[in-house]
């Protein structure tokens, strides 16, 4: 980094608003899991958006590029730079305002996700993204990366739930899209460009964010189902019947084996189901929802939907059986060599997959041993191979079952990674499975609004 | 056009797949309230997507534009030729499949939209767009225009319910993005560039869309509401307590009255009524609903947010109350001199907006008497200022009141307009009224896709 640039920023950002030390970057640049461990000349703490806008400037202007960061999350190493000067949103975290009437809020894009729940819960709203790092997960990095998390097949992926944004684009001008409309059809719907794109079309520096009324009323169940088809079926019933299903996640019988064998106080709810199936539901008042969950759970039983039906009596009981589900990665992890996916089908192809996959494992690696988890209800499972037990790691092919893995899923019109992003990680992977007019696009329109390759470039879609 | 490109289109597209004579042509020249005459050298009616493709091929490389046009009930003027190579996508009407337990259906762009709404009734689920031209309006069209309805509240606009989107792209090459994913996190979500774009960024062939459980309860209520300002606490409150709200349409006196006036077989149900509320519920089961309503309502009229209420008895009585809304464009028509908008505010802004709207209007043109309604719950009004009783129309000062409408909506964080898009008719308003860095980037995304200008150019971001 020349050090006119330095000069520049330095002096824009102020002595609280950039850093070089070695000990001060340290967190910055080592992915949580340890897989991805970086670089920087230069850490920029802006503290506004204007501040944002220069720092990009600058940059563009230099010709020095930027990798962005938010919570320092992400498991595809899309945060962690490689000697681009880092940007980090952590001191912009502010929650503007909030207009329940609209339900409604206004976040800068460091704001933790948990900040955020809070803030609508003050005001008696539900901001109803939720996942396991939602303690360190900001919005900017969320609506980047067009999180998911456990409740999207109520109230959708992040995408849904942005009105409006404010992004710095790739030459340092603003756009200044902040605006809390239901409805708004003048002209392409520019915000568009800025989710999911990992930031490599602008910076997410504040989004206006959809709230909810508050529900009143929760029930949870775990349930016992024979097969993937039977919980298939089970979901279509539960949609149809209750209205109410806020979330459907699945977990085979080795995912809760591993809990209970690598988690402290961890027991089985429902010992020998070969899957288990946690459904959330809520409703806006007590009226009918215990009533209509209960008689549409009876029908599951007696159709062969479900063989044991636990219905939680108490918050505490709720949260035990969420806890299982929350545990499972923490679950197989001790397991030795393994491959993790994150893959998507339509919710129909949910119990081929299953069985087709877990064929082609074995083939492959005759004992592998599955983990299959996740989202059902959104056609996303997480998807884990793992070593047979007393293999030797280094034999363990996982390159290969990782291959296997997306070609089921893609064979299926199934998506290689449904919500956690390409990352640095997955970009040979993309190459590989995503059609060439849709790369084309992608370049085009990188092209079109960096040129220079300011922002993440060797995000997503490198030279 | 040159006689190559004609015999090139001619003999690809076949004696069924084209049409030149006036009397043929006349159909699709004509906008239906006869407010567009367009013309065209030659109208294309691809069967499929590989006669689009070279259609569009053709004509880009003969650099001849072309204007799209799906069920030709658009407001703004797009799907108006003025010497384009006119492209119908009327002859691709099928529905191609339908998933039911992913909750899905693929439709090419010339399906109308209660064909796709029956295809996914005879399947037991819900397709929920629902708006005035449905029996018209294709699938296409409502994509490229991001349509919204009466159900947005509940269920979004266009933009919500699409899956996947297969789309020709301006030089011909096609986008195959028909997946039925809910979670696919590979990338830029290029669909999102066809959704709204008014055709202009390519031609949507086919996409699929989202299906819902069918819900089997539904409750109507036609409120009787002292102010603005109660129908927004009606909203909340309703929302709030039953959770089931799907549409709140509100309707202001004189928009009742012109029904009464100018429709036949009217009549008021709830006459000296400031505001009128028309309320539907829905419930997958009528477990609870009812009551849920009945008490909700009830708290209502007690907090001072309803006058009357009344809660339809069946479903007859339920599409009386719904037809008073639906006749509010025909009560008003025969009015004399009158200029209509179509905009958003932040629901919280509704009362101020109407409040300071009608103050503005009547300070312009003291007696103007203005038509109020629309989508409140999502801040969405069709307002409608029309000439004072007895004055010349010639003497109206529409542009005036238009521009004082735009201003308003905009200094409120709203939109000039919320879903009836920009066209050819409000590419002025556009201009003055949408920030420079947005229709820059527009334009960035324009030059990028379609820098030949094949598509819709004189749509949206005309040169």
């Amino acid at each position: 980094m020349s050090a006119d640039l330095y000069a520049k920023l330095a002096n824009r950002l102020g002595p609280k608003g950039f850093a070089t030390d070695a000990a001060d970057l340290a967190p910055y640049l080592r992915e949580w899991r340890g897989r991805y461990e970086g670089s920087t000349p230069f850490l920029a703490l802006p503290a506004s958006t204007e501040e944002v806008a220069d720092v990009v400037r600058f940059c563009a202007d230099a010709g020095a590029a930027i990798t962005t960061q938010g919570g320092n999350t992400g498991l595809v190493g899309g945060q962690i730079p490689a000697g681009e000067v880092l940007l980090s949103l952590k001191r912009m975290n502010r929650i503007r305002s909030l207009d329940a009437a609209n339900d409604s809020l206004i976040a800068e894009a460091g704001a933790v996700l948990t900040a955020v729940q809070q803030a609508a819960a003050d005001s008696d709203r539900l901001f109803p993204l939720s996942l396991a790092s939602e303690g360190s997960a900001t919005i900017g990095g969320l609506i980047s990366t067009n999180a998911g998390g456990v409740h999207v097949l109520r109230y959708g992926m992040m995408r849904d739930l942005v009105l409006g944004i404010e992004a710095v684009l790739p030459d340092g001008r603003t756009y200044a899209g902040l605006r809390g409309l239901r409805k708004d059809n003048t002209g392409y719907d520019l915000k568009q460009l800025f989710i999911g794109a990992e930031g490599t079309l602008g910076v997410v520096t504040a989004a206006c964010l959809k709230l909810f009324a508050r529900p009143r009323a929760h029930e949870v169940a775990l349930v016992a189902t024979p097969s993937p088809a039977a919980a298939l079926d089970l979901l279509q019933h539960m949609k149809a019947a209750t209205g109410a299903v806020a979330a459907f996640e699945i977990m085979n019988r080795l995912s809760v084996d591993l809990v209970v064998r690598n988690v402290a106080e961890r027991r089985d709810p429902l010992p020998g189901a070969p899957y288990m199936v946690l459904i959330e539901f809520e409703g806006m008042s007590d009226l009918g929802l215990r009533e209509s969950v209960v008689e549409a759970l009876d029908a599951a039983l007696e159709a062969g939907e479900a063989e044991h039906v636990l219905l939680a009596e108490n918050t505490a009981q709720a949260r035990d059986f969420w806890r299982i589900r929350e545990d499972i990665s923490a679950g197989h992890r001790p397991e030795g060599a393994q491959v993790n996916h994150d893959v998507s089908v339509p919710v129909s192809k949910t119990p081929a997959f299953l069985a087709e996959a877990d064929a082609a494992m074995d083939k492959i690696c005759a004992g592998a041993r599955i983990v299959a988890f996740g989202h059902m209800g959104d056609g996303n499972f997480h998807y884990t191979v793992m070593q047979p037990e007393g293999m030797a790691p280094a034999q363990f092919p996982g390159a290969e079952l990782t291959q296997r893995v997306n070609e089921i899923a893609v064979a299926m019109g199934g998506s290689i990674s449904a919500e956690h992003g390409i990352g640095v990680a997955r970009v040979g992977d993309l190459a590989r499975f995503k059609d060439p007019e849709s790369i084309a696009l992608m370049r085009t329109m990188k092209a079109a609004l960096d040129p220079k390759r300011v922002m993440n470039p060797r995000a997503l879609i490198p030279d």
